[in-house]
């Protein structure tokens, strides 16, 4: 497959332009999303567009929970200059050195390094690239990913920092074992979709009537796990997790989230108490920044497991998870580290340590971008999707031009060219902020 | 000594402003601050003044290294909500509450958490609290710290994700371990001042004659530790650091600061080539995300030290950098991690691990604020300047009304009251970015 030579339009192409908006959703009006820590989210992007000078375009986005898009917006257009005015097809044809561009500014980093606001900007603009990229081939980004060559995919990781536990050659390997069975696993992915898990009955802030019964929706639609948030009061969590015990019986699996509620000491013995009802995975036990503690946590709570990444802020992070023993599942997030580029290095360090990877979602977007990794992942890197599942929430997906489409609880995989990024054009004024018509009070 | 109560202007001062400027000096037009990761630096600063409906003042900042200082701006304009309009009184009572409430308001620490520029814009605003705290109470921030009971220095920490290596109790003991001498060291730091070390001597930029004749002066004026850059090219790295330690002699130390700059292997297949010439430290010798990293460089370099932590962005990375066994030399940063407030639990944190701290400086006002810190840690923590040294670079402080004052190689404690963070009126209106005449072209 070409990596961008020989299909341009024109030679001269480059990147004209990168624009930045501010676009929030209100969420925090019916407490969708709340948790131990997130109370009142108002799910936003830093929405990116890019154009070009032939006039195509790719759309990508950070996530952010409200108050603080707009810095994330500033730190896209601190970036931008970085950007225009490339070729589009030499930024094409290196990936892997666009995003090292983007996070090894020499002044730039210093906000970082690599993890952030500036960290999170860098992933709007990478994804935005992955998605003009997709539309360029015409194929959607998880088929893309899955038709490059081994060799093309590593020339995306940056090594400087993972050699000690993955080395350039390891990972074509890892590539290379995985290649004779793409196809076959192109066509069953085409055909089951991906295995998806639902956090939609679990929020904090709904009544045990409307966990119940979400509950038992969830597994009547197909969902063979859910997910409940934790952490906030051990009664309450208790009585929560017996009621959606009750729900959906035995067989399906119950996923309990604390939102890095609590210290070590205290996970250690929350989860002790939580234990008779059979959580599956406790997710974000305490600070994503804490290896050791992840660690000290998976040891005292097996056999039930240990998930994080949504606030995982790059590989080198990951990378120490998983040298450490910290994770029996892995959540990398669309927009937390930087897109899809270093996306590819996490899954490549995963399947080293054969740890399965469970993309984080819900927000604005994420889900549609999540699952073009999954996808890949099983195609091309770990080759299975077992204990492997997306996260799921059903929210906002109406505002996508390609929305995530769900079936018996399988993500079906999106046909559509590119990243699933693009936000409605009417979407993004209705809800820009602050003078879109839904902030300044002129909505219908 | 009182927390604030029984001196204040009136019951009901409150917060009134709370403003951020970008300024930024060119310093890249003569390489200093040049380093491996780092060529070419414009030392900047997110410069916070908070002002009181009473008509008191306080002035902190963030450093940053140039581009994205706006982005920093940003972040405190995103966080001033939190802060204006509470009442003084009660904000200088509870400094552990007025952190925390900083770095962790639901919406935005989505874009840390404790991390990145929304923490450094935290810091900004801490240490203005900080220097309002001192001014009002008449004192330098060292000695104001070095006043306060065990119990109100403990009730500054956020233990919740330290609890696994450090108890409050523990710091008290450390605390009040340190009592009986608090009156002795005193009087010792204020006739003697405070080690230090100088980095003019070692930038990446500097000619070998410069270089040599730099590190001859700095053995002249007292100092016994200086460092050298390291990392772009080995050859060069050789030679310089064999010049300088023919300049300086086999008795004063030389520490080598990579920057980051390199992966695992290659730091100690590098550190390994350098080790004739007897470096004392090895700073930053890969990414500061590298816990495990940093870890297994230290045991493959001993006798050389490893030293980090300008880039080290809260206290639980710290925690497990000390668990883990990664540090001989913790560099703490004035405005990297949230400020005076969180670098008191650092300092506890060194006690605990009796690692010694040796802070960051540099750059604008880092001198300024970290001597605070440091001459705290002496009289009140760890007790013991044995093997700690204050960095001390040559630049930009006749930009501060209360500039560091270097004696004979040390530190004098500073008299005035407050931070020493606040930059001459005209220094600001001069550096503004990108409007101030010095940006905009119309400087004389």
């Amino acid at each position: 497959m070409s990596t961008g030579q020989g299909r341009s339009a024109l030679p001269s192409e480059t990147i004209a332009s990168l624009e930045a908006i501010d676009v929030r959703f209100p969420t925090s009006a019916h407490l969708d999303g709340s948790d131990a820590l997130n109370p009142e989210p108002d799910y936003s992007a830093a929405y990116v567009t890019i154009r070009t000078s032939g006039g195509a375009a790719g759309h990508g986005l950070a996530f952010t929970v409200g108050r603080g898009n707009d810095v994330a917006v500033a730190a896209v257009r601190a970036l931008a200059p970085l950007a225009i005015g490339l070729p589009v097809d030499e930024v094409l044809a290196d990936l892997g050195g666009f995003s090292q561009r983007l996070t090894g500014d020499s002044q730039l980093r210093w906000l970082g390094p690599n993890k952030g606001a500036i960290h999170m900007a860098a992933a709007a603009i990478v994804n935005a690239v992955w998605d003009l990229y997709g539309r360029r081939e015409g194929k959607p980004v998880w088929q893309l990913l899955s038709e490059l060559s081994p060799e093309q995919l590593v020339d995306l990781v940056d090594f400087r920092y993972l050699q000690d536990a993955l080395t350039r050659d390891e990972a074509l390997e890892i590539l290379r074992r995985a290649e004779p069975g793409r196809a076959e696993r192109t066509a069953r992915l085409l055909e089951q979709g991906y295995p998806a898990y639902t956090t939609t009955p679990g929020w904090l802030g709904y009544s045990d009537e409307k966990l119940v019964r979400l509950s038992k929706e969830a597994v009547a639609e197909g969902f063979r796990l859910i997910k409940l948030k934790v952490g906030a009061d051990l009664d309450a969590d208790l009585r929560r997790l017996r009621l959606a015990r009750e729900a959906v019986g035995p067989d399906v699996r119950i996923a309990v989230d604390a939102n890095q509620a609590w210290g070590v000491p205290q996970a250690i013995d929350w989860m002790t108490r939580l234990a008779p009802y059979d959580p599956y995975w406790i997710e974000e036990p305490t600070s994503p920044d804490d290896i050791l503690g992840h660690a000290a946590i998976r040891r005292a709570v097996a056999p039930v497991k240990v998930a994080t990444g949504e606030h995982v802020h790059n590989q080198v992070m990951f990378k120490q998870m998983l040298q450490a023993g910290s994770l029996d599942v892995l959540q990398l997030d669309a927009s937390r580290t930087a897109g899809v580029t270093e996306n590819v290095a996490i899954l490549l360090l995963a399947a080293k340590f054969g740890v399965p990877v469970c993309p984080h979602a819900g927000g604005v977007g994420l889900c549609e971008m999540v699952q073009h990794l999954a996808m890949f992942d099983y195609v091309a890197v770990s080759g299975s999707t077992e204990d492997r599942v997306i996260e799921y929430v059903d929210h906002l997906h109406e505002h996508f031009t390609d929305p995530v489409r769900i079936r018996d609880g399988h993500y079906l995989a999106p046909t559509a060219a590119g990243l699933s990024a693009e936000i409605l054009p009417a979407s993004v004024v209705e809800h820009s902020y602050p003078d879109g018509p839904v902030w300044s009070g002129t909505a219908a």
